[in-house]
């Protein structure tokens, strides 16, 4: 099991930052959630100058045993004819990719389909899909560990190329599912107030999704007492997760390594950071939640996090587009930090 | 007193832009707040390919009688010391201008000072600021009308350039001051629930603000019966508006005729685009409204117009910094419509 060396930010640098922002050419605090967001950024960059210098976005596709159960509108093809399409430039993480300039990386990690021949997916794949949690754990514990492998191989490249600011997001038909069970039992609430709707599920999908998941969690629990097991996050991470959510929390780690921030995207991107953060609890430090959208627990487990998402627009299309979407404003509170004048040089009345 | 021709958007477009959006490759509706973006950008340009050609920014710049009361923790010199800065390029206005592409206009409607051998502010002075509506109208019929125009004469001008969007900031000390009475009387809503803090005012401060404005209030309104005179939105307007202000309100409204789109910004921003709904309810039909801020009142005032903000970020600088910072979001609804693949050519099963 790899282990990363975390580093929550030296506080030293804190008053130093502050000072800076409230120098600036504006009355203190006026503006907002981009001063929190700077001081936020230039604590994890030890600076007074932060760089969101070429920003990669990983896109992490990856099938689910859990499919087969009916938990999803969605059939399980739809991963890997995404994926496809993603390469051709179509999709909504494309058209955001583009408009804020991120490169862009899309990943076969657990598809259920070759596409070892399509030049523009990197071929990454640990296994055609996890098996089902309803039976069995999703991935072995080699499997897990090569995910993490793959997270951390993944975020090395951006970093050798530069990368200062990560995005993640994730294309697997089911995700939610896993998801909505990792928040109940990091989080410590009931499975009925984690689950929603997914990519389009009416009430009675929903309440189907319910009973698969409550089955697979008494199976999950009884195993457990019959094992005699320790109930560790890693544990469950693997007998739940999607490859390309273990490959995503790799990511994610090793990015907090690395002194890079994370723009976390939506429901199963936060119940991502939400897995990560079990293991190292300082690799927050070093994520920024861009968006709560509408999944029915999203808001929640944000809150578990004392995170405060930076948009709420109601997205629910997953491939990271939220955390996409909140990318100006991230630029914007550091462009305040490097652009905007102070009252030293601005010849105003300084007034408060 | 000019008029405008403004016509809401034609409604028979409305079901082929429905359509489009909904065969995007995307589940129905998963894209949230930019579809209802892109759905009303598209009615009000009449397009299914909807442009934010050639984008400005206005920044207006005027002085306040009501200032000499007291109601503003700044002095009013911090108008001129501002609007010089701004053409220096340190201002927050200038930042956000320059991350979005904005062609930025700073223009001298009425400030206090003589900005006149400053080459990159445009002279448009109606006066040096407006009268004390404590005592008297802010304003003459005639320097309202002169307000309006100049807002047309700005507003045509970028249009010949080829401005599909616009974007509206202000400065002015003291202007939160009659855009409270503008709310208070507009709105039908008690002058206490509509008065905040300005650029930092303290309790006693907001206590001071809140008995001036009273007073002011109360000596228009006893003044209105001794006259008899009907209580028209122009004469309100007038009363106690800043040139900043109106020159805003003609500058919607000949934007509104023109078609194009305006993006609103705080509180100041929103009394004035109220004000301009009072006189044209069809105007609202081209404002989009980027960010509600935590000057009081602000959010009731977009509930009363029903409108629904995109950002939330707590800013309070004015400028139009709000306004420019949803820039993005309105930008990537515009994407949306005119990069993303339909499901016909991107070889999707279409499960939803």
């Amino acid at each position: 099991m790899q282990i990363f060396h975390i580093q929550a930010p030296e506080e030293a640098i804190r008053p130093a930052i502050q000072s800076k922002i409230d120098n600036l050419n504006k009355p203190k605090g006026s503006l907002g959630r981009l001063e929190t967001l700077a001081m936020q950024i230039c604590l994890a960059q030890q600076t007074l100058t932060p760089s969101l210098a070429h920003p990669c976005h990983l896109l992490l596709g990856g099938d689910h045993g859990i499919e087969r159960e009916g938990v999803s509108v969605s059939p399980r093809e739809v991963t890997w004819q995404q994926m496809v399409n993603f390469t051709k430039g179509g999709g909504g993480v494309n058209m955001f990719c583009r408009q804020h300039g991120f490169h862009l990386r899309i990943v076969d990690v657990g598809v259920d389909h070759d596409l070892s021949q399509i030049p523009d997916i990197l071929n990454r794949k640990i296994a055609p899909g996890t098996r089902n949690f309803l039976h069995e754990p999703a991935m072995s514990p080699s499997e897990y560990d090569r995910a993490i492998s793959v997270g951390i191989e993944l975020v090395d490249a951006c970093h050798t190329e530069g990368c200062r600011v990560l995005c993640i997001g994730e294309m697997g038909i089911a995700n939610t599912s896993p998801s909505s069970i990792w928040m109940s039992l990091f989080c410590h609430i009931p499975l009925a107030e984690c689950i929603g709707a997914g990519s389009g599920l009416n009430s009675t999908g929903i309440t189907h999704k319910y009973e698969v998941l409550t089955q697979a969690l008494n199976r999950f629990n009884s195993q457990l007492s019959t094992l005699n097991s320790q109930l560790s996050p890693e544990y469950i991470i693997r007998y739940f997760g999607g490859f390309e959510m273990v490959v995503a929390i790799g990511a994610m780690l090793r990015a907090a390594e690395l002194q890079m921030l994370v723009l976390v995207d939506g429901f199963i991107m936060t119940a991502c950071a939400l897995a990560a953060c079990q293991l190292y609890p300082a690799a927050q430090d070093y994520m920024i939640f861009g968006h709560c959208g509408d999944e029915s627990g999203h808001r929640r487990m944000l809150d578990f996090l004392r995170a405060e998402p930076i948009l709420s627009l109601g997205l629910r299309l997953g491939e990271g587009t939220g955390a996409l979407c909140a990318f100006p404003i991230v630029d914007s509170a550091v462009r305040m930090m490097n652009e905007m004048n102070n009252f030293d040089n601005a010849n105003i009345t300084k007034y408060f």
